[in-house]
Parts: C-alpha cells; sequence; structure tokens
C-alpha cells in the first residue's frame, strides 16, 4: 500500500495536534476566561505526546485518513492531561511543579484546577461527539461505526474500570506495601489502558477486525508495563542531572516498586520481556507507520531519563 | 399514535433508573471495590431524577423506544451527580450535608470523591458508548445517527462550554456583586444546560428534526432560568420547615440573585413569562407523555420547597 509519509516524522504530528489543541482551547468569554486558559495551560505544557503520536501512526499504518485520526488522538491528550491535573491536587499528590512547570492548582488555584480537569475530560467527549455528529450528518456510516468503537473503547479505558481504578487503588495503597498482584493491576490501570486506548483508537477508526484488536489491547497493556518498570529501574540506577529529578525517592517512601518486589535484575528481565511481547503483537502493523510505531515503542522502554 | 403508558408514573421511571444505576456499580474488585462504592453512595442518594425523567418522557412522546432512552438517562444521572460530588468539595462550595447526608468527600475522603466524580462522568460517556457500539454491532445505523447526536449535545451541554463554564463563573463570582447578564448566563450554564440535554437527548433519540430540537433546547432553558428564580423567591420567601433549610443565606452572604437584581414583584413575574415560554415550545409534545413533560415544568415552577 502506497502511503503518504507526511506525518512520519513525530514533530509533523506534534505540530499538527498542538495547533488543533491551541485552537480548540483559544475561547471563553467576558466571564468564564480562566476556565480556558486553566485548561490551555496544561495542556500546551509540552510533553512527548506519545499517545496521540500513537494513534496517528497506528491508525495510518492500518489505512485510517489524517484528518478522522486527529480529534480522538486529541480527546485522549485532553483526558491524558485532565488526569495530569487532578492528580497533582492537594488532595492527590500535592505537587507543585511539573515539567519544570507550576502544576495547575498553584497557578490557577485548587477549584478552578478541579474544574479545568472536569472541563477537558468532557470536551475529549464533545471532540469525539462532534466528529461522530459530522459523520452521522454526512451519511458516512460507516466511519460512524468505528468512532463509536473508538469512543466507547476510550470511555472504558479512561474510566472507572480502567485509569481512574489505578488512580484509587494507588490512593489507598498510600503508607503501606503492596503485593505483585496489586502493583500490577495499579499499574496497568494507571498506565497501560490509555496506552491501550491509543493503540485501539488507532485500530477501530482504520476498521481494523477483531484479532487486530485484541493485538493492540495486549500490546498497550505489556507496554504499560515495561514503560512503567523502567520508570521503577530509573528510580533506582538513573542519573539525577539526566532525569532532571531525584532518584531513590520510591526507597525513601518506602513505595513496593517493580524493582523492590523483583529485586533490579529480574525487573530487567522483565521489562525486556514485556517489550518483546508488545511488539511481537505489534508486528502486524505494515510500512513504514507499523515501524514507526515499534520504534516508539522501544525507545520508551530503552530509554534513560 | 398508541402509546405504551408504562412509564407515565415517575415512579416507574425512578425505579428502573435506580436498578440500573444500581447494577452499573455494583462492580469493583479486591483492591478498588471503595471507588464504586463512592460512586454508588452519591448516586444512590435519591433526589427527585427530575432530568431522567424528562428524557424518558420526551423521547416517548416523540415515539423513541423506553430501552434506548434508559441508558442516555442514565448517563445524564450520572452526570448529574459528578457535578453535586465535585461542588460540594472542601475546594469548591465546602459543603459537609446534600438532602440531610454527608457529602461524599465527608465519607469517602477527599481524594476519593474527586475520584468518584471522575469516575461517574466517564461512565457516563461509557454508558453511552456501550449503547452505541451495540448499534453499530447490530447494523442499526439510524439508531446510531441519533445516538451520535444525543451523545455530541450531552457532552456539549455538559462540558467547558456548559455546564463546567458556569460552575468556574460562580467561583469567580464569590465575594462580589454581579450585574443581570452575568448572573443569567451563569444560571442558564449550571442549571439550564442539563435540562436542555435531558429535553434535547429525548428528542434526538427519537429522530427529531431540527426545529423540535431548538425548541426542545430553548425550553430547557427556560425551564432552568425559571426554576432558579423560583429558588432564588424561596430563599426570601418560602418557609424553613417546609424547605428544610435555612431561608435568607443569599441575603446574608451578599449573593446577586434575580431577587437582589429585579426585585421580588418582577423576579415573580420573569418566573411565570420563562415558565410560560418553556410550556409553550413544549407545546408539540403530543400525548399523555407530552402532557406528563409539561406538568413536570409545571411543578417544578410551582414549587414551594
Amino acid at each position: 500500500m502506497a502511503m503518504n509519509e507526511e506525518w512520519l516524522d513525530p514533530a509533523a504530528v506534534k505540530s499538527r495536534l498542538e495547533k488543533d489543541l491551541q485552537e480548540l482551547t483559544d475561547k471563553g468569554n467576558a466571564y468564564d476566561k480562566k476556565q480556558w486558559q486553566a485548561m490551555n495551560y496544561s495542556l500546551m505544557a509540552g510533553g512527548k505526546r506519545i499517545r496521540p503520536v500513537l494513534t496517528v501512526w497506528t491508525g495510518l499504518s492500518l489505512g485510517a485518513d489524517a484528518d478522522e485520526l486527529f480529534p480522538f488522538a486529541e480527546a485522549l491528550e485532553m483526558i491524558h492531561t485532565y488526569s495530569l491535573i487532578h492528580d497533582d491536587l492537594p488532595a492527590m499528590d500535592n505537587d507543585d511543579y511539573r515539567r519544570g512547570r507550576l502544576t495547575n492548582h498553584k497557578v490557577f488555584g485548587e477549584a478552578a484546577a478541579i474544574l479545568a480537569g472536569d472541563g477537558l475530560l468532557t470536551y475529549a467527549f464533545e471532540v469525539c461527539g462532534q466528529a461522530m455528529e459530522e459523520a452521522a450528518a454526512g451519511g458516512q456510516t460507516e466511519l460512524l461505526k468505528r468512532q463509536a468503537r473508538a469512543v466507547s473503547f476510550l470511555a472504558q479505558m479512561a474510566g472507572p474500570s480502567g485509569m481512574v481504578s489505578g488512580q484509587m487503588v494507588d490512593l489507598e495503597s498510600e503508607g503501606r506495601t503492596i503485593g505483585l498482584d496489586e502493583l500490577t493491576y495499579m499499574e496497568i490501570s494507571k498506565t497501560s489502558r490509555l496506552l491501550e486506548a491509543a493503540l485501539v483508537m488507532g485500530g477501530c477508526l482504520a476498521g481494523a477486525g477483531p484479532e487486530q484488536i485484541q493485538s493492540l489491547e495486549e500490546a498497550g497493556e505489556k507496554l504499560g508495563l515495561a514503560f512503567q518498570i523502567q520508570d521503577d529501574i530509573l528510580d533506582v540506577t538513573g542519573d539525577e542531572k539526566e532525569l532532571g529529578k531525584p532518584t531513590g525517592s520510591d526507597e525513601k517512601e518506602k513505595k513496593s516498586t517493580f524493582v523492590s518486589l523483583y529485586g533490579l535484575e529480574k525487573a530487567r528481565k522483565e521489562a525486556v520481556k514485556d517489550t518483546e511481547e508488545a511488539l511481537a503483537r505489534l508486528a502486524f502493523l505494515e510500512g513504514s507507520y507499523g515501524r514507526a510505531v515499534r520504534d516508539l515503542v522501544k525507545s520508551l522502554v530503552d530509554r534513560r531519563k
């Protein structure tokens, strides 16, 4: 299949994504300006945009249209961003900084940060809804069916059986040691679910069949685990300067991690195994976009920061 | 049109709704039980279930199928409930009681209440998504199109251009007097938007045309205003015993209300006018369900508590 390679450079995806996100939050009236500013502040705070890039590349490798992928990729980034805003709140992790910038509630206040998160979460579904309404109005019923599967999966992964569940388990695990089963459940919920959404939405929007969707789902789960194990390893072995944050914090806080439960050597082996399993499940993605997805997966796990 | 009158008794709608909501939150595993309990606690805290009843009755009066209406009515009730949980938080209104029961964060803690709200908001779209996925899988493309319009409208009304915007304006208006334009914008956003969603989703799911949808939207806006004006009037003239809460709180807190801005007499006239306008826009709803919608609207504004 001859493919448009316009989006192979991640910077191209990021640039389109950020332009759209900027436009989507360049709104507001005389009364609610602050809400849009707070949403925009966290949405435009940078980051690698891993999830939307995965959605776009996966979808393109399976033959979807870029214009049909971006709204869902943007919705996913909004959901990721809302989760960071709420996670940083005083009642949750109480963080003052994220990526070197003040957290949302430090700039806009706690109440506004709660609302900015609520706003972004709802807006994500508004953006998907808008795309679906356009497909419905244009009589594109095949596209509409694909979108319905994508948005349904997104909500499942983000919601109380997905990411939110992991947040709750994280909360409940504070101050006590947890076992491997609970830690694995927590990290799959907190980290894997949105990665699954990223890959599976790309698949849904391209009209992938049930077996392909299942492969993408499993790949996302494994990728999230490998990513998190690597995170735990770096907290022990990483270079503080390279990481840009202090190491050893997990041990100091007596947090159960994959390193504390597996030991360093076994943790490394598990990360390699999970990465290989993720890559195997992504092997069916053809062409240069398929290769790009796998290279990104490798880079996420091989990272030193 | 001969109609099934099974749902004409609001208690029948409430009973089905609450059975479904109970089942939808009777979930969880060894690790995240508390999240589902927190969601269930607020969802099952009673209340008049006005919004879902309006969705079901409006849809039935226009010929929709009850089974197709309930998931969307339930999603709406979840969104209404999440908004109350977040509104009661210490960083927001800091309320200890709602409807005579402890608020969510007083029972489960602040962090869990934030997550219970996030969970309910996302779950609402999961429930809609599930219904859409089923329609897509069953090849019911006409239904799917209607659902896409309904969910898109729901997200718009609940999100940063709808209810969340009103919450932010409310926050920003604390401790200062505001004018009639700002008060009207705030109350339409906070109260009317979800009532519009209730009526319009019923219309969408029944396949109503653009003119009918517009009438339903306008009716919801007017109903919300009339409801809020009546609220402000009762805070001045109501009977504390009947209301079950102290009166005069608006004046004590120096809040701008429709009564403080209009005066009592004009406020009464405005409430009557808005109600009449809402009823006029609902006149096209035929049969006993149409009459039931209008009777409910009247009772909401004529209330003494």
